[in-house]
């Protein structure tokens, strides 16, 4: 996608619609198999009804686009400015986000007039603007599309959520069963640390949370080169992990016994061994394949067990320079983490960490906090990430559910430790 | 419908196809307003999705008439076993009730299909059976067609708690616009008491809950002749009702101020004054219909503040077995109380008390508590009604969503006191 | 205690006064075993800390007869109006019932003195009324005689709550440690019904909902000799009581699931069998013994299994009404239920029903609802009962921990269905 | 207190016990005001009654020391090992937190005999052990008394929440009513950053958290010379401070509203402007007194509305290591902290930053999080701090109610983001 890769200054008119029609249209793809009754469900407060998603969406360009710079501009219907708010308070009152699966209205059929509606309006307003309002409007466009492909991830990763907890297990999109494969054996890749600049200024679209640029030292750490595997954490599994509390953090461990939780989300015990809900239906657990939704207390308890720690955003970051952004995204159709034989086969960068971009969020032992310097921006827009720098840990890389035009190296995700439901995964560092 | 009427010795195969088939396409019937999404909903725990109900009531009849009866049956899904069943501990586990909204699947047209299992398979139960078959499967299939109109009342007052959710405010099914009526007079019909029979021994189909018939020594006491208006009730607001506590029971004031009450269910407060919500949208409160969607709680603190009291059971059905079971059910497809005025035009039996059949379930100030010598039937059967009898206060008289073939003189409902979801209304007694 | 017996009108100052000194000392007599640390906890919301209990009492006379009757009046503190306000809102606000255990002041002398203050103007006002005055003071001053009756009552069974959830296990009063006893075979008293005339119009001092007297008519039953014993309710615990939800009400097979219920209140298994914690601490259960801290639902799950019923008020009145009001009261010291072997041997009424009276509360099947005719009285007095006519089951008879110049035949006592921390028990009855 | 000060090589048995001493008897000098019935009350989950922090402080010294290490220790009741624990699984079960205020016993004697007991054995044990267990206890000495200067300060904030919950407001200590202040004009200095050692090796005692020392990279900044006083605070409240979402983090202002938080814990709204309590009962709020009580949300909101920021943990310590430890800590007595006034007039160190130690813990906003290559210590002992690097934020340099000894420049402590129970303000930095 070039609008993505393009330095602001050049865009044109040709190339912002192009890249605004591609990631409208990737959103409604990914729709492609589910049933009007799958769009309505909220399976919990964290996640939101597909419907959901594709409307709020599109609220976003008409609520910091067209409303703004568009001034014929009709809205569809008023109340949805209510109702596909999220959480920008500056807009006005919202929906409030656990009623999200209440309405059965719009219909599905509504929401695509919707974006629709939408879409024509985009595209005047795209044709249509003057040099000056098309300078103004490039850095909100940008970021309202990289805001839809945030929502796409967050669409498969909610479906995939209420399909798990429906006993018929329904499959979201077929694919041909793996077979079980062999993690490569452990490897650690030293780094000498110095001063280092972390975060980005932003030649390209970035999230504000990603600068300013600044300086920081690390001392010499050692990063492992694979991700921590199935095989491996079942390691950990039968080694007592999820019953020893010396491995946990005390509000892991609280968690842990309140909700007895004894393995990763969508894992379940057969008498076969482990099995997990996938996108595909139920499968068997693969020891070579990354291990995923697992929530930051897991991943910190492994560590403790094995002795290692997860690395810091600016540990992983210095080392992810060297690699490039290549990986299973979202557009190899797999939503599932590749395993590591398959991605060794086809490596992106010998001697270098593999599966660093794409496959599975890694979670940081960092606290999701602003840079140095850092600001949100004035106005509604300002409360897209700052506000959220509380409670929360740090995610990097992508995952499987990622565009891979939407990611890079100085990318900021972040969820509390508690939460499992996205492609989370981890590995680790020793620090020398 | 013959079916209800007739006793049980005289059923013979058509009538009783007649009857389900009947029955079975009523439910139907109701859901013909409705797009998938809304199938889908759970907007409480205390409803359930139009779904549900829709597979639940086929269900009862696989359950307890299919599996037991029919040789070769065969079930469409094993699973349907545990996610349709409601409550019967002694058929195996269940789905969890508040977890009814987060299944998608079974498709709406999955669950039209199931229907469709259901009825083939009961059409040749019904024509197939050998008599000793048919008698034992009787009074079971006329507990599944009763159950069945119990969840038509419910997908009518569920839907309407699903759509009055919705800021949208759909309208279920279109109605001329009624204007503001007047209420009748106040007036007292006073009966002697003594020794009454209560209760029911069933000739026809009667739930157990109806019996034993015993006798009850009843005061002397007067029935209101008519039920409480909206028109009443704004009086009984308007006089502080709702921040008055000595009105209330203990228990009905704590909730009126955790909530926030201050009217009864659906009504809002707008410039004009108050508006309800109702399966035809929003409307002015018409201060002549009966109040309705009102808790015992409210019933109640109406009653206290009108110096009277509801009436117990004994009370209302030894008054109500002078009246005719005639009045506004469902069959009307009005979906709404009727105005007193136009009741006193179409007066049933005169001198008598009006719109004590359909319009809304009377509370009484009777606990649901068993009868003398009351025993549940054994076997999962014996969960229909008898585990309920605790906490709840009883109902009289059917609703506007009620059927005209469901309903009797001794028919008891049953609610716990702070529900008002139901089409709920109230008349008053003053003991002697 | 004369002044419960006498008629209002004979009363005079001196009996007044012994009767007030009287019920007054006796309320400081059962506090004399804590230190003052154990005034102080509230161990749950449906408890009161001693403390509370001693000033609440005091405020009672406070509230309803020294400010209004005692001219020159001087409160203690202005503040205790509103700290020790149990839930009249026509007095004013008061403090929340779940934070009494959040005050470490007024300390416990300070309470003591908070009495002695009240006492002295007591005296003051009992020997200097006008008789006009008296008069009226009369029913308040034998209300609240009354009323610190049951919190006597209460400070038992609140301590005993408040020991048993320290692993410590702390003896309130030491007691001769007690063998074990048989129970008696059973054995069914049978009764013809008909009209029978139940509650109170009060010759002498009866609470509101006692009254008015009205007609009810009994269908013919048999009523159990004995209370059900704890050797009784081991067999239904050995037959699956608590795993078996064929004989439960559904929300007390919610609340068993939910709270892991496997025993009585206050039951622990140990390696010997069976153990509970009294106020002598912990002790063998005693098969011979009445069961005790049991809840309604597992009074009436007993029942089930039984093939019996709990008796509803009426029938529980009317076989009273034959057995003098004597048995194992507060007065007792013995704050425990007492073997049926010890009651037999001293039995107060030949073949009629044992320990009616006395040892246990009875659950009875009848909700606390009005009596025809009742009318809660006018003023702050009426929320003493009336608004607490919802949710509640009545009980009747008295226990251990009740005074014998409390208690009567027409005394309806109430808690909700899941109450366990009264002395509790029940007896069974076969509806004919 | 020497001993804090000392290396631990060069503990004598001497010093050992007057810091031993020393320490045990100021815990018990802060309960002098204390009647038995404030030691009992826990106000809330995260708060201990008074006994339980006297009695928990003894465990420590029984578990980790004498049944360590001295032979023939026999404890003086096995269940106070149960019910004093606080948190350590490697230890054993422990009671349940929430339910410490449910435990009359044992009493307040009981717990200052189990005190003595300790003490007695603890005196043995420094006296007569070999010089290889002197070696092998010192660390775990030295913890213990730390440990016990930490629940000194519990104590304090502890009982200040539960007085301060009685509407009798009573007072813990008097003290001369101070006049109202003026805050100083705003100040800040300016520091280079440049590459800086954070944390500390240990030459005396320190926490493991507080080490290794690792080397931080710090950008440009500039510090406020002065904390944030309750003037500037009005200012903010004044300006819509709590009304306002734009200047809150998403999670603060969910806190905000739903608590409806509208000023600091323990600030009263009265007639003539804003009281607070303190542990001298109700005062006027001083507007030259640095702000009290506020959660990280509240410091976060109130730097986003000045246009600054909460010094990170490495900016706060690199600006105090130029700042004697000094300031207005436990010892003064004072409990509250000085006005700045006062403390300008005493300057420990011109030209520096102000009330940088002692008066209240200072916000940071960095997450608690492991510094480079920390492992927490083998055994019970590691829990002590590492499985609570989760959900808090770091606060410097101590407060009014900690222990001048117990303090350093290295020291961090730490709570959730919304606490506000323990004496927490803040000052700002701008980031260069």
């Amino acid at each position: 996608m070039l609008l993505m890769e393009a330095s602001l200054k050049t865009l044109d008119r040709a190339a912002a619609w192009k890249s605004y029609e591609s990631v409208r249209r990737f959103t409604e793809e990914l729709c492609e198999g589910l049933i009007p009754e799958d769009f309505v469900v909220q399976s919990m407060t964290d996640a939101s009804p597909t419907k959901w998603h594709l409307a709020h969406t599109s609220w976003f360009y008409e609520t910091f686009l067209l409303r703004e710079l568009l001034a014929d501009y009709q809205p569809l219907k008023p109340l949805y400015t209510f109702l596909f708010n999220s959480y920008y308070n500056a807009v006005g009152k919202m929906h409030e986000r656990p009623k999200r699966g209440l309405l059965s209205r719009p219909s599905v059929d509504e929401v695509f007039q919707y974006r629709r509606h939408v879409d024509q309006a985009m595209r005047r307003l795209i044709q249509d603007a003057s040099e000056d309002v098309l300078e103004k409007m490039t850095p909100v466009l940008l970021l309202g599309l990289n805001h839809e492909q945030q929502h796409q991830e967050l669409i498969l990763t909610d479906i995939k959520h209420v399909l798990a907890q429906n006993p018929l297990k329904p499959v979201f999109s077929t694919a041909p069963q793996t077979g079980r494969s062999e993690p490569p054996p452990a490897d650690w890749i030293h780094y000498p640390g110095g001063v280092v600049d972390i975060g980005n200024d932003g030649e390209g679209f970035i999230f504000d949370n990603e600068g300013p640029r600044s300086r920081q030292f690390l001392e010499p750490f050692a990063l492992s080169r694979t991700l921590v595997t199935c095989g491996d954490y079942l390691k950990f599994m039968e080694d007592g992990g999820y019953s020893r509390p010396e491995f946990w953090l005390s509000d892991g461990w609280a968690l842990v016994q309140a909700e007895k939780w004894e393995a990763p989300l969508y894992w379940e015990r057969s008498e076969d061994g482990w099995s997990a809900f996938t996108l595909h239906g139920m499968r068997p657990v693969d020891p070579g394949e990354p291990v995923c939704h697992v929530s930051y207390y897991e991943a910190d308890a492994y560590a403790a067990w094995a002795g290692a720690s997860l690395p810091t955003e600016a540990q992983w970051e210095s080392a992810a320079s060297a690699v490039p952004v290549e990986g299973n995204f979202v557009e190899s159709r797999r939503y599932h983490p590749a395993p590591l034989a398959e991605t060794l086969a086809a490596e992106h960068a010998p001697g270098r960490p593999l599966q660093m971009f794409g496959d599975v969020w890694e979670w940081t032992r960092s606290a999701y906090l602003p840079y140095h310097g850092y600001k949100p921006p004035a106005g509604a827009i300002g409360e897209y990430n700052g506000k959220f720098m509380s409670g929360q840990m740090t995610l990097r890389g992508g995952s499987c559910a990622t565009s891979r035009s939407h990611i890079r190296l100085t990318y900021r995700n972040f969820f509390r430790p508690h939460h499992r439901w996205q492609f989370m995964g981890f590995r680790l560092v020793q620090d020398q």
